[in-house]
């Protein structure tokens, strides 16, 4: 058998996931809105998004001490409806955060009514909001986008609903998986916003993900959790950590194909993180002012935090970050910030390598690679390889470079 | 009594440090010179600086693990002199760090060159060096360099030291302060180097410090520990913390001034927190690209620690040093920054004002200062508050702003 017809025959054994046309209407049951309500000068802003049948719930929000009403108000519902949800309601163009009461009273009435339209109780529904922080929603203007937006619902919507969650973000995140899972076809979908201030724990990102497999709340939790560990917070684009970063994801059922075994819900996880990586990786290549995508890799650590640990100090170094738009073979900045990660390593044990190029091993840079290693600065995809050569565990970030045009959007942000 | 007459008859009873002119070569029995050794492509990169007479010394040096050769070897040679030294030899335009046994060759031949130069041991010599990591000394041009320095030796030295460390810097950073001491004129010198990549512990900075006055080795250590950690400790430009950061201080008691007993320390402690306060702003406001001059103070903390990571938590953020260079009266990421700084607080009960205008205190914008607060802004010298009302310690941070410049410098170091 050559090795082309073994590849083949395991492909046929063992179910797989892939990427297919789509976001998160993309899965059976789901109907989605974006539309222009006013928040921003202008484009869509404000996106629904309604689960036909009732669904499992569940949600990551940010560590940030100062949490948006909406984030409040999304915990909150969550807890009433037993991780329960039938809509989601995004805006972009204000935070409504550090609003105090009035931001609070602000987001339940955006959430009522979003309810009273669907017919539903005012405790499915969840909410984010992102743009300005301390600015207050313009809550006629929200009110009657969400009029027109729940008028608007239908089964193509995803592609609008991704584009009015967009802030600084150039295109908009849409992916969607499917895999066969005993007979029955599963999709999983998803939307996600993100740009700048992405870091450490989902900053300034958000996402909204479906599916129509049927899971039970407590276990959609726990796959989530551990899945935003391994994508959304593996990324980072200038190290900020936002007051409105949310992931939810809903769970409907429409599929008839159940995740209860162990075996169905690892496969489940599989194709989540698949499409999670996915937003996760185009929100690093849409970071503000972008002119690189950067994979660092950080091998031979002793457990994923640590290696995790290195691999943002890489990526969230302004220097490193600066160096990469520059093109310049700076590679000292790189170990300079794994040197001040606070994870012990060897000074003389660790290795560098660019793009598959070695550049530093033995305590000492590798000389006779550096034209090589020069060159490969030049890419638009870099892979920034660590080897601690401390133990066997590994950990990717995602991050870009930092540009004048990251100093320009963010120096007139609302301007 | 007036006010005015009161706060004069304390200024005459207890002795005061003044700020004069000059830097290392200030104080009583150092001879110091800059020159130009063709290690950067122009200017001065080589200074020495030398002590007429035996002296007591101190250093604080990076936390980074990857330590340049020079740090290594001027901590072993503490602790063979048991805290004495006669010089110190500093170059610019290379790091010599990420250079294995070469570079620890490098830096040896230099200290040995240096020391046959003086006739002193060469244990006596403490050596720094600043540029890129990963490149090696032009050890030929060192020599040469060295022998030029200490024939140019010379009492009005210091200025010229000052610019032999500067990499980015735009100026030269020199300054000195003088008291009497019961009858005897004392005078601390110092000069300093910076720019970028100034955080967590003094990255990327050098400073030298020279005293006439007499103190034991040990006590000059702890008191230059506590000095560091208020002053070039609460420093950040980008963030990042370097290879090659020190701080020496030597002692010579020239000035027959001993600081032996606590109340002689403690005033000696006050004039070197005011030279390094100086010498710390001053890379600040020369921060590389800066526009903008930056302190944050944190009040209301439990402890001078938890004060400063907030503060410096603000000072750090990509978003909102990018908005303080545009002028955006975006302060929500302010609060957003001390939201994720680690530090416990209440968020409703903290407060934020701009240049002393309040933006933000009881959970809630102040509306009616607005106009003033984004007028506040546009000030070249800018003082962000923040009360955490959680306790009665504070801690001020000194920052830039992060502008076009920053990137053009660091996108472009090398080439």
């Amino acid at each position: 058998m050559k090795p082309d017809s073994i590849e083949q025959s395991k492909r046929q054994k063992s179910p797989k996931w892939r990427l297919i046309d789509g976001g998160v209407t993309a899965p059976d049951g789901y109907l989605a809105a974006g539309v222009s309500a006013g928040i921003k000068r202008k484009g869509l802003d404000l996106a629904v998004l309604f689960s036909s049948q009732p669904a499992s719930a569940a949600a990551v929000f940010t560590l940030n001490q100062i949490q948006a009403a909406p984030v409040v108000l999304s915990r909150e519902n969550l807890k009433i409806s037993k991780g329960r949800a039938r809509a989601v309601l995004i805006n972009s163009g204000c935070a409504n955060a550090c609003t105090g009461k009035r931001g609070m009273q602000d987001s339940v009435l955006s959430i009522q009514c979003l309810a009273s339209h669907l017919g539903v109780d005012s405790s499915r529904i969840l909410v984010a909001s992102t743009g300005v922080i301390g600015s207050f929603l313009p809550v006629p203007r929200v009110l009657k986008g969400i009029a027109t937006a729940v008028s608007s619902l239908n089964s193509q919507g995803g592609t609008a609903a991704a584009q009015a969650i967009m802030t600084t973000d150039t295109r908009e995140k849409a992916f969607a998986v499917e895999a066969r899972i005993e007979g029955n076809t599963v999709r999983i979908g998803g939307i996600a916003k993100g740009a700048g201030m992405i870091h450490p724990n989902m900053a300034t990102m958000l996402s909204a993900i479906t599916t129509d497999a049927r899971v039970a709340p407590g276990q959609l939790n726990k796959i989530l959790r551990r899945v935003v560990e391994r994508t959304f917070n593996c990324l980072t684009v200038d190290g900020d950590s936002s007051t409105n970063d949310t992931v939810f994801i809903l769970a409907n059922g429409a599929s008839k194909a159940a995740v209860s075994d162990g075996r169905a819900a690892a496969f489940f996880e599989q194709g989540l993180e698949m499409l999670c990586e996915e937003l996760a990786k185009s929100i690093a290549r849409d970071g503000e002012g972008a002119t690189k995508f950067v994979e660092v890799l950080v091998r031979g650590a002793r457990d994923f935090d640590s290696a995790r640990k290195v691999a943002k100090a890489i990526a969230n170094s302004s220097l490193v970050k600066t160096a990469l738009f520059g093109e310049e073979f700076n590679w000292g900045r790189i170990l300079c910030a794994a040197g001040y990660s606070g994870v012990p390593f060897s000074p003389d044990r660790i290795a560098l390598s660019l793009n598959g190029v070695p550049v530093y091993r033995d305590g000492s840079p590798v000389i006779s690679t550096r034209k090589r290693a020069e060159k490969a600065m030049k890419a638009h995809d870099l892979l920034i390889e660590v080897d601690l050569s401390a133990g066997g565990r590994q950990a990717r970030v995602w991050t870009c470079d930092l540009s004048h045009e990251y100093v320009d959007i963010n120096g007139s942000y609302i301007t």
